[in-house]
């Protein structure tokens, strides 16, 4: 299918070195633990899927064993690695959330590896948790937050929130008041900064965040064992889109997985809501093809994002890149062939998710490139 | 696949004037918000599936731009353009629900198009608001109540609630006593006859529906946003489903999605207990064959209706019936060429599911039609 | 497909003596209630996949009708019936739940039909019920179960709980503190020892099962309509799934339709926790391959486990393991064919689901067989 360069509008950056096999299988999970005995993590949809992509990249066969690939990558080294499986994927703009630790590549230098244009996404979390370590009491960590969000605001195109992993989405919808978000700092400060997973800050960093008018992205569904899935359902964001409905900034759903038909009907109710295949369809494998068509069912064409959310190893830029275009392909070409689409919309739509919508909801023709 | 007449057992009138433009647009979504910026309800599966199938019946080519087929629409007029989209929907019953405002066309109305019959659905909040205007306390109200309630059973083929609008389905199962009953109705006059949300008052006029022993339609799953979507799962429903599991009354569980595999548990389980396709096919275009084989998973096929749950156009009417027949002769043709079914048993429980089931359960061949 | 003999891990036994008809076709249901009226339990997945698969073997044609069936049937005698239907499923061993009521089959007796091996699951409330009649009080009791419950680890493979059905798995996770449950179990033998549903005494089940490193399976998803659905999300368990984590014991989800994506997250992030097939299968007919397909988006291939579930008919072993390698066939096959899997992996994955992981979690190749 012919689409325009992606605009991969949430992703992480990657390893600058190179992995050990351990540390190379445990990025293609979202587990936090060890594999249990007698198994791999390779044994998964997205070790099959690494094995079906990425070897022939790297001059050897599809399905070829995973030590020969790794053996193989560390000969080529992380730099050439990099080159040659983002310059696979068809990506021309990267939008990374640069809130993760680790020895990671940022925005300009994850693009800069396939010719594309890197921009920032800012994490409310880790940029509360920075401007805390400073700040001597609840005031000046609020004003500090303040400064620090209306900032980042000039140069990142969207923030995210992970409040799913540090809470779960049944927050109260409405703005703390300040007398609430003061306390919570004091409390949180006292017990000597630990995680911020307090709903009252969590609260007010979206609300800071909404606030500044660009859009706000939002995890749902699954992720690593930190959240809880049925808490990270986004139908429990209802009354947080109702309460943001107003302000003029968009929400975008992110991953939503296996609750992405919840996720579809929230943009198609509410105008300000997008929705993201993310991980969804990084995880899924061949599956990807009938994950997508679900999200297809209710989300309104304009509201549907790509993202890869590749996060650490550059074969999960290419997976999710090529998972995306598959199932695209396979959804879109098989409606046009039963006449239920004309081509004309099957080519409209598959630009629109690939690329225009991203283009539009964070304004990237007029946006800042990252450093 | 060779169909007798549809009963469409859950529908509403349509509009008896030509729509502007963005009115047509606005009856595509469940969303009662205009579309973000940028965007057009028409980018939707809804909106697709009426430029495939409703252009040829204007003489227009399938997929033509929708401000053709608006043009197009508005030369014929709302009459003929009914006449030509009702004629070609092989519905031979509509069983109307009437409580929907604007200037719509009656069952009767409805149904004379095509020369079906129409038949009247009467939804309970609606009764009670209108009951609750002329009551000058609450044992009149009730009174009154007890009477409209027993006066409708005599005409109309059933009743319908939209409890999951008004409160959510996670309501007390049991029939609340009258004192409670009668302190909720003062509350609710005294407060002006606001839209009648007390959880109290939907559950009397459940409990007084179920009492006539007509079956009573619910609705649950997905519709506009006045709904929460996680509190119109089906199952939520559970304990008032056992509740009056003895009452002899059948439960009729609408659209569903995307929480129709719950309800198809619940179908397969209680014995008075069925569902419907409805909202959950017209609103996914090719999608629908999917999600009418994820219903067919658990719902005995005894237990499964078919509804356009159209509403305002023609055209819904149109698409929902030719969804329904596509995804049906799809699901049930590719179980049958691989051996799975019988094709007589394919042939029957189609024909139970377009009309026999609908037939039974509203004992349509003894009902009296509606004017 | 070629596999390898299935080792089912997760069934019952078969009724000895020939059914009545209404008694043959209620085991078609998980309902536990008479058919609606006008509708009978033949027209469901199950009734049509049972005559889609069985009369061949019974020397009839595929879809006959059931009387003509069930006449068949009664001529050759529940023995003779039994051996054909159980000597075509290709299943080697048998992981059987004892703890269901009726004149069934044991382990070896269920086994021998087709020369395989049988093994002992043990229910724990059936086992604490039983081990209740002759405790003269709280202490003897708790002291009886616990040697009851290490006298079964001693041969039994693996406990079951079926918490799901006596309160809903949103369980404390924690141990009860033992004076919880000695005045749980003073409270239940005051009331006369009704059903245990109690939350502290079905904790403490689990718990001491947990403790003697025998894997623990756990029903999730739907069943009979003694559980509420929505509550047996096995997204629920998650607080027990993480407090059990450093235990050593293997948790194993059953069923967990139509959750059964939230089980496979589950089985994704935690190196203890398995999913399992069973009644998902049995019950949706051709919708099989699809379903199985859905578990395999995030479920590791080494965490997935084949079952029937099969009770009282060995018409549902013949149905649940043929519906198991069609679907299974389908979908490997689907995938090998474009390119997403090579033969290979599709093959050992193959093996893995039907057998190897079983054998492996349940320590089958040093187990005891049950006599």
């Amino acid at each position: 299918m012919d689409l325009p360069p992606l605009v991969d509008h949430h992703c992480h950056g990657v390893l600058r070195y190179e992995p050990a096999p351990g540390t190379f299988a445990a990025y293609l999970t979202e587990s936090d633990r060890p594999p249990a005995a007698g198994t791999t993590f390779f044994d998964t949809q997205t070790g099959f899927a690494v094995r079906r992509w990425c070897p022939p990249l790297l001059d050897l066969p599809a399905h070829c064993p995973p030590g020969d690939y790794l053996d193989r990558r560390r000969a080529l080294g992380p730099d050439e690695t990099r080159r040659r499986l983002l310059g696979a994927t068809g990506i021309g703009a990267y939008l990374l959330d640069t809130g993760l630790p680790g020895d990671l590549t940022g925005p300009a230098e994850t693009a800069r590896a396939a010719g594309g244009t890197g921009y920032e996404v800012v994490r409310l979390e880790a940029l509360a948790e920075r401007t805390a370590i400073g700040a001597r009491d609840a005031e000046e960590f609020t004003d500090a937050l303040g400064t620090a969000i209306e900032d980042a605001a000039r140069t990142a195109v969207a923030f995210k929130s992970v409040a799913a992993y540090r809470h779960g989405l049944a927050l109260d919808p409405l703005p703390p008041p300040p007398h609430e978000v003061h306390r919570a700092v004091r409390d949180w400060m006292a017990a000597g900064l630990p995680r911020l997973a307090d709903p009252v800050l969590l609260r007010h960093l979206v609300w800071q965040a909404v606030a500044t008018g660009r859009p706000l992205q939002l995890h749902t569904g699954f992720g690593d064992p930190d959240l809880r899935l049925d808490h990270a359902d986004p139908a429990l964001l209802t009354d947080l889109v109702k309460a943001t409905a107003d302000t003029g900034t968009d929400l975008v759903l992110l991953h939503c997985y296996p609750y992405h038909r919840q996720a579809a009907y929230l943009a198609s109710v509410f105008p300000h809501v997008y929705a993201d295949v993310g991980l969804a369809l990084t995880h899924t494998g061949p599956r990807a093809t009938a994950v997508l068509a679900e999200f297809l069912e209710l989300a309104p064409f304009a509201k549907l994002l790509f993202s890869t959310d590749a996060y650490g190893l550059p074969e999960l830029y290419l997976v999710g890149s090529v998972l995306f275009r598959t199932a695209l392909a396979a959804v879109l070409g098989d409606w046009t062939a039963t006449g239920a689409w004309s081509a004309a919309d099957a080519r409209r739509v598959g630009a629109m998710i690939a690329a225009d919508n991203a283009r539009r909801v964070y304004g990237l023709d007029a946006a800042t490139a990252a450093p």
